[in-house]
């Protein structure tokens, strides 16, 4: 990146990369940066104020397929941080945006981040602070139960357990080896977009409906970054329904925090990610 | 406002205003926006994009000093119901920004808003939800005691009980009838303002300080915006002792969180602020 | 209200009244306080030893219907104080009683009434701490959504939030323009008192009901005082199905919280609502 | 008792009691019964409309000397029980008030007393309940590091971990043997009551003030019933000292809410104190 | 017990027995240990490297029926108390492991313990403790209304609220008199341990189920020790229907974790259950 | 490890090795595993019935110190999972014992466990767990604020937070480059170990004492496994003071669970940490 005149420089990083042709999952090798961000289209006029760069993140070191459960997690997780601090080096960015919405290595990064100065925002933590400041509780809508209850965890690691309402979950996988023949999310998401009906909308509005009617959400957001192209379409069919609530999905809640952070010179606090040898501590830490 | 080529198209509203010359209050009656908004070098950078008026507030109507106890808060939260209406109905702003640390009628205000589709933010609840994306705990500089206790409501009304270190409160009143001779907040600002030591810099800097190091806070936040001016100076005196932490006050807070509503599309969830005749509501509402 | 030989000399406050005729509300103008006094027969025996005067509360400003969402909540509270001051300062009552389920103006109250000496209670939390002195757990018999959340946010208030078990709807409103032909609950009252079936009776039933088999209540409380008189039919309707619990109403409970605070001589703290000037305070304010 | 044209019918009942000649404890055997009411003056002018009985307790099956572990207060709350069963078979009372800040077998009678229409109300919770009426946190004036502890379970035990700021302790235990020579409580007492300074007042003032200034508490309630007699004389040294706080203690807490309880018609729920068959239960049990 | 070569010493209390012919109870007297030990067959190979005795625990003082309601186990509480003193002053036993399900006397004994240095667990705490280590949330699976609320209170006292996910009722109960003819659970469980179909174990499967699907549970535990021989039918009942979590009962957790903590040469802590007159105290007690 | 006749089949895992001569770490290369795990003596009891392995653990890839910060936490746990997932997959295990206070991959290597129904645990969550059996709050004892924080992030995920008093710090560092000079705690240990005064043993005393004396604690623990060896220098210390409070150190506890898990068949719930594929899952995920 240039020296730009834009006050926004991020720097997106992908949770993982599968380089080659897997057959469980796709490739964007190649392409431009804008067909390699998902969903573009949906963030594209929050992106349009800001210089950005796409790294593709680490490759995934356990083999082809999407990161599902905490021990890919944890893995790519690793894989991260050099790129991370590879970032902060550089000097080229304000802020960095972590995709995916289980943020592998979004606390180690906030830790880096502060030393350089450089913000850093991601999915699932931003979703929430801002469906806090839109009603009393959120649920998040997700699949995978190994991913539902790694995500559980960073609710908790945030202090959100009070304020998530549940975690629904619609019922399909990432592909993986010796699951062959299973429902494929991204062939309803194809389906969606061209405007057919889709079995993954229809089973999400209606988790999202029931998480409202039932188990208290006020706020509608999404876990998985697999899920997030979901985001208009259960907004829309809320709103058939009756059900005038906000449904976040993470990538935009990322990047205007992001945006919020950089205009208030913020990162986070030296007490809480502190250094390596920091000038003050507490007399105690606390809870 | 005429129609504007910016996106952000902002009311601000003061919490009450003091007609005519008190001798406990400072008119700024007369002068243009940018004189009559406290503290506008300190936020002059974050409304550069941002097309804005500014509205006095209701009329105090329990005399001429300012807005202190719960009793003067209900009653100019109700005289700016009115003013938040009927900034709605004009259509000329896509978010209001209340003003004053004590927040009167937002949360009426975020019903009011979410009719007409119009964001609101205000001074307290912002500096909450932006601290908490920083660090663990906040603590908040504050003055007068019955300002700190029902500062504390408010902390409760948002649900930040469990990240909230401590209220501190640094010594000064509003000048009110009756207490005539007390040291005035506002000669200590000039005194800061000017490079001079200022006892009130002083105490504000102490009592963070023993809120970072005894109450668990990692993050310093304030109350009443009579005290906003301490922002730059408390930072810095921070910074100085060693203490690397964010130091937030109300009108940058306020003011960002409203840009990041509006660039999401949000104001807030239909079922926490429902319509009178909503089409949706819970099975329950819980807690 | 003379001298009188009486311990308990209580003012009761209306939230508001509606003056002239109101299509949208049942004025009670003109009429001896035991008539304007809803439910009177409910309560009569527990004023037998109260000196007690009524008053009907602040002119609402918003128009000719009864309050019900939080914008028309705000505007009466502000009407109210004005009312409570004049009734401390007049030294006639060691007692006020805020009717109204919303309890407008009410931590408002507990200000004042303390710089007087004078006990003040409400409806809502006086039927939270009495329903925690008999069980785990209450939920609320409430109607309109509106009113649903500003009562939550009173319960949160309070700090009970994790002694609330749900608010549960019955689904009518209050008249209000715009709205004409909705069931109106006035005529459910009236025929549940003439001995006739009710649908609100039969709905309120079984949402208490819900309440306690499904949502952990173990006592049941209401919210609007527009409901109040549902106690006698719900508690009657729950024991014939087997439900042997509580069922308490705001009036009731509201006047033996004043006796009890007359009794042993209590307002309220003065660290919790201090004067404007008090002379100790605490090191800091925790929560 | 004889009939009663007074609507208060009620049995105290003490903890224990010690029969003979206790070197460790002061019998008050065939004395009326206000002289063995512990501190009558103080809740006289509360018994005046009160037709009151008062049972003497259990015999202390472990010795000479007064409750104050776990071991003891188990054995005297054992005692206790058939004591409030025949009470309650009696017909005589309407409420039965268990004096003792322990108040061993409190959760046992309510169970008892419900069966039987009688409310039940004891020192140690009524405390609790009414100070949180009052103010945001209260705290705890007590002896004797073991009935800390045995308090401090029954604060949790009652839900009031998150109001209870803290239980201070004044340094006196109930004299044992093994422990001649110790200072004794007793003698404070009547040093007190002749006008005379008093160490245990003087310290009971002095953690008092500390759990207002340090701690959190805005109201302050006492432990064992051993130090109720230092209610009046803690409230008036912290007025004194510009602390504007109720100051309560058990017996006049636990009589007014007996009084509340009988006036409203309650015992407890039948849910939380359910009958050996109940005819209804919750689809499920929570917490 | 003879001085012995293995590591554990154990005295197991029963809550409580039935001396006679009661036609509420079975009689064990005169057999051996392991045939008076509920379902030993369950934990023989626990007690494999344990010397144990078994202590058939106090007489029943209310009559010849088995404990469920908080009035029955106070009593027992009571009688368990001396056993429990005597057995510590023996100096044969390095643990003490109290059987039955609503632990009486467990916090009384563990004060006691200390004293002298013997370790003492109980059923419905380990189970607790152990099902955090194993999952988020545990459900119990009780009878009898009276018994699930008192064991809502050992949850509550244990602090453990916020990890039950609920307390679920199979419908028997132990037999009363008054109550002849009602369907009695010990000819359940011969039937079950025949190998028939048992009317419990089917109740119990479904319970179980429900709080797994429906209340969060993550981990199952039994509430009344009446209960425990259901955990292998529950356990295989779940397995075959696909779900993969720990079922736990109570004397195995009790028994390991007596084993823990005399292999750790723990008690409990002096300051939580201090000596009459312990040595050091803290500042204040919190909660 | 051969086949064995003890019960306990147990691999021991460092949470890194630092290969070399490495001037900040001290290499144990080359010696009998009896001789590489740290304070052997404090647990030599403990595995006397255990066959155990001890494996090195990963390679730090940083660098050639110890790790202390977030970043380096989460490159070494990503480094421990090929050896958990190596170990079950082996078969020679029944139990995996994850060394070092900051249990990187702890999470992860309880799901990898379960898939292979290998019991696993690790030494913060160990002692959090076990000092919850003995008293109310806990404090840590710990040094490096990274470390501290990183180490609160370990009390939230587990859901200790409210059990923990707080974390406190006695200033001393793992050596790394750039900070040569600093005091280093292996000589604190050194001198200690040899009976000498140690500054670290003082300061851990007198930290430790204060946790008790003020924050609330009533058991003490360490963070990191680098402050292990103080453990009997605490207790020691603690109890000439007069304070009679169990003092917990990682490794013993993370022993003496797993033990306990294996006696009882236990490993994790297959909710909590389900398979890719699971046969159930609730229907909704709470918090």
């Amino acid at each position: 990146m240039a020296t730009s005149a834009k006050k926004y420089r991020f720097l997106l990083i992908q949770p993982f990369q599968i380089p080659g042709n897997s057959k469980y999952y796709l490739s964007r090798e190649g392409l431009p940066k804008e067909k390699r961000l998902m969903n573009y289209d949906n963030v594209k006029h929050l992106l349009a104020d800001v210089e950005w760069d796409l790294d593709e993140g680490p490759v995934a070191p356990y083999g082809d397929w999407a990161v599902e459960n905490r021990e890919e997690f944890c893995l790519v997780a690793a894989g991260r941080i050099p790129i991370v601090r590879a970032a902060c080096e550089s000097g080229r960015y304000n802020a960095i945006v972590l995709l995916g919405g289980g943020e592998p290595a979004f606390l180690e990064s906030l830790e880096i981040g502060r030393k350089y100065g450089v913000a850093v925002t991601s999915n699932a933590s931003s979703q929430m602070h801002i469906a806090c400041l839109l009603g009393n509780k959120f649920s998040v809508i997700d699949f995978a139960e190994s991913h539902n209850m790694y995500y559980r965890s960073l609710i908790i690691q945030h202090r959100f357990a009070d304020r998530c309402a549940s975690i629904r979950n619609i019922g399909y996988y990432h592909p993986r080896p010796g699951y062959e023949g299973e429902p494929y999310l991204n062939q309803e998401k194809a389906k969606a977009l061209r405007g057919e009906d889709s079995q993954a909308v229809e089973t999400a509005v209606k988790e999202a409906e029931a998480a409202l009617s039932e188990d208290g959400a006020e706020v509608i957001t999404f876990g998985c970054s697999g899920v997030f192209w979901l985001q208009p379409f259960v907004q829309k069919g809320l709103l058939e329904k009756g059900w005038e609530v906000p449904v976040l999905e993470g990538y935009s809640c990322a990047i205007e925090l992001a945006k919020l952070k950089v205009n208030l010179g913020l990162t986070v606090s030296g007490i809480t990610f502190p250094d390596d040898r920091p000038k003050q501590r507490p007399r105690k830490v606390v809870l």
